[in-house]
C-alpha cells in the first residue's frame, strides 16, 4: 500500500493551535476509517530560527521533500521583526516553495452560506461566491535576481528586486488553470499589467498561445491586474478561475479571501509538477491567514482554514475525494449549526474556542 | 499677474467627452469670475499614435512641460491593442509622468454620501469614507531597467522587469504623505512587501527614518501590501493617508476607488517637486477611470471624475481653494439633487447624459 506520510510544520503564532485540531482529525480518521496516515512534526519560521538560527533547517527541508504531503501552519511575529532578512520567518516558507518546486498555488475563495452576512460586501455580491485563484508561486519578483540593497554612498541606498518569467513557467501555470477550469465553469481570466511590464506582455502572449494550442474549449479572458482587483470588489461572481503571477496573486488572493467574510476560513494548496515515474506531485497545504500573533495562545483562533487545507490535501495528494467532501461538509454543518469562533462571531450565534470548533467538526465528520 | 495656462490632453475613448465638460466650466469661470485661464489642446494616446506614430509628440511634450498645469483625460482602446509596445497609448501617459518628474500621485477615495448605497460594500463600511492614497509615480517596476523580453532559443523567451527604489525617492514621497497627513487626520500607513522584496525593506527603513527625523508628530503604521489590500476591503475607515510604491499604488488605489461605489467619480493629481526659484510644482490632473471604449461617443460617460480632477488642479496648482471647494460642493449638490449618469444610476434617481451632468454642475457652481 502507498504510504501516507504527512510532515507537519505548525510554525508560529496560531499555527500550532490550528494544527492541533488537524492532528485530532487525522487520529480520528486513522482510528475510525483506518486511513493509515503517519505524521512527523518539524519547525519552520521564528521557532526554527530560535532553535537553530535558520527559518527551516536542512534536516527538516529533507523531511519535507520526502513526505507525501506537507501541512504548514503560519509563520512570523513581532518577536522576529529584527532578525536578518535571510533568516526571517518567511524565508522558511519561501524555501519550501522554491526547493519543492511548488509552482502552482491554488486559492479557492468560497463564501460559506452561513457567513455571507459577515462579509464587508453586500450579501448579494458574495453569496454563493466560488472562485479559484491559481497563483504562480516559484517565479516572478519573489525569486528573481538581482535582489539586493546597494549602498550608493552619500547616505543613499538602492533597493532592487527583479521580476522574471520564462515561457515554460507561464505555460505550466496556465495549463494548471485551464485543467482546473474544465472541472468547474470552464472559464479562465488571466491577469497581468502588460501595459507597463514586459513580463506582462510575455505572460499575455504565452497564456494566449497555450489556450489556442491545447485548451481552446475553455473560455479565456484577459484583464489588467489593477482592473481585475477592482472587478473582484465590484462583482466577484463574474470570475471562475483567475490565473496570475506570484505578486499579483499574493494581492488578489488576499482580496478575494477577504470578500468571503473571513480569512480564517480559507485554505490553499501549493503543488509541484507530477513526478515522471510515480505521477505524484510534491505538495504543501496552508491556510491563507497568517500567524496572528495578537491572538496566539488564547485558544480563540479559528482552525477552519487549517482543517480545510487538510481537506485539500486529502483531495489533491491522496485522491480521497469522499473524505475531503466529508470534511468540507462537516465544516459547513458546524457553521450552519451556529458555531463561531471570535473572528466570525455575529448576533445570535454561539461563540466557541479553537478546541471546541475542532471537536465539533470532527463530531460531524 | 501669474499665467494660468492649461494644456489639455483629452486622449481617447470617453476622455474628450469628459474634457468637454471641464472646458465649459473653465469658460464659465473666465466669463463670470474673470479667472483668466488660457487653454490649448494636444493629443495623447491612441489618437496621437494615429496622428503621428507616437503616444505623444515631442511638440506636445514641450507644451506639457511649459504649461502651468496639464489636464489629462484617458488613453487606450481595442483599436490600438496590437500597436508596438513602445508606442502603445499608455506610453504617452508614462512619458508625461517621467519627463515632468511627477513623482507624487494623490488619489483621494471619498465616498459621496449620495452614493454610499451604490457601493458593493455595505453602507456602514464606506459611508463617510475619506482616504488619500499617495502613490510614488516615477520609480519602481514601471521604469526600472532592464525591462525587456529576451529570446532564449528553443521557443523560450524571458520577460524581465526591474523594481528599483533609491533612498531619495522614498524620502520625498513619504515627505509628501506626512505633509498631507498633517492637513488631515495626521495618520500615515506605509505599505510594502518587506518580507519578500529588498526594495520593500529599504522602503520601510527610509519611511521610518523620515518619520523620526521630521514628522514624529504624525502617527505612522506599517502594513504589508497584501494585508493592506485586505484591510481596505474589510474596514477602510481605519486609514487616513496611505503611502506606497508605484505598482502597489496602482492596485491599491483602484481597489480604494471601487470601494466608494463609482470609479467614475474619482480624480487624481500627479505632482512634481517645487521649483527651487518659482516654488511652482509641475502637475498633471487625471480621472482614475480609464477610456471606457465601450461607452465612448454615446454621451453617457460620467464627467464627474474629470471635473473633480480640475478641482484638484485649482487647489494644488493655483491655490484657488475657494473655487475648488465650490466645484466640489457643486458636484455634491447635483448628486444630492438626484442626478445620475448611467454608471451610478439607481432607483428613484434621474438619469442624465454627460452634457446634462456637466451643465448641472456648472449651474450649481
Ligand atoms: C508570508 C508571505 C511570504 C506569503 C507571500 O507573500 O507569498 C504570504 O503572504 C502568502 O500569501 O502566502
Ligand atoms: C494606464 C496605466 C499605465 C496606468 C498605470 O498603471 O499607472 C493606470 O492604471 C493608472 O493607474 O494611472
Amino acid at each position: 500500500m502507498a504510504t501516507k506520510h504527512l510532515f507537519l510544520l505548525p510554525g508560529d503564532g496560531i499555527g500550532p493551535e490550528a494544527m492541533a485540531e488537524v492532528k485530532k482529525l487525522i487520529s480520528a480518521m486513522n482510528d475510525k476509517l483506518g486511513s493509515g496516515f503517519t505524521t512527523e512534526d518539524g519547525l519552520v519560521g521564528g521557532c526554527a530560527y530560535d532553535a537553530h538560527g535558520a527559518a527551516i533547517s536542512d534536516a527538516d527541508m529533507e523531511k519535507a521533500m520526502a513526505a507525501d504531503a506537507v501541512l504548514f501552519g503560519a509563520v512570523g511575529g513581532p518577536k522576529w521583526d529584527a532578525v536578518p532578512y535571510e533568516v526571517r520567518p518567511e524565508a522558511g516558507l519561501l524555501r519550501l516553495r522554491k526547493d519543492m518546486e511548488l509552482f502552482a498555488n491554488l486559492r479557492p475563495a468560497i463564501c460559506y452560506p452561513a457567513l455571507a452576512a459577515s462579509s464587508s460586501l453586500k450579501q448579494e455580491v458574495v453569496e454563493g461566491l466560488d472562485i479559484l485563484i491559481v497563483r504562480e508561486l516559484t517565479g516572478g519578483v519573489y525569486f528573481g535576481e538581482p535582489k539586493q540593497i546597494i549602498d550608493l554612498g552619500n547616505g543613499q541606498k538602492r533597493g532592487i528586486d527583479t521580476q522574471v518569467y520564462d515561457t515554460f513557467e507561464i505555460e505550466r501555470i496556465s495549463g494548471v488553470a485551464f485543467e482546473l477550469a474544465r472541472t468547474r465553469k470552464n472559464h479562465v481570466t488571466s491577469m497581468e499589467k502588460r501595459n507597463v511590464m514586459k513580463s506582462g506582455v510575455l505572460w499575455n502572449e504565452v497564456v494566449t498561445q497555450t489556450h489556442k494550442a491545447r485548451y481552446s474549449d475553455v473560455k479565456l479572458d484577459h484583464m489588467l491586474a489593477d482592473a481585475g482587483g477592482m472587478q473582484l470588489v465590484r462583482w466577484p461572481k463574474q470570475f471562475d478561475v483567475i490565473v496570475t503571477d506570484n505578486l499579483f496573486g499574493d494581492m488578489l488572493s488576499d482580496i478575494a479571501a477577504m470578500l468571503t467574510g473571513s480569512i480564517g476560513m480559507l485554505p490553499s494548496a501549493s503543488l509541484g509538477a507530477p513526478d515522471v515515474k510515480t505521477k505524484k506531485r510534491k505538495a504543501l497545504y496552508e491556510p491563507v491567514h497568517g500567524s496572528a500573533p495578537d491572538i496566539a495562545g488564547k485558544g480563540i483562533a479559528n482552525p477552519i482554514a487549517m482543517i480545510a487545507s487538510f481537506a485539500m490535501c486529502l483531495r489533491y495528494s491522496f485522491g480521497m475525494v469522499d473524505e475531503a467532501d466529508r470534511v468540507e461538509s462537516a465544516i459547513a454543518a458546524v457553521l450552519d449549526a451556529g458555531l463561531r469562533t471570535k473572528d466570525i462571531m455575529s448576533d445570535g450565534m454561539t461563540e466557541v474556542g479553537t478546541v471546541q470548533m475542532g471537536d465539533a467538526i470532527i463530531a460531524k465528520f
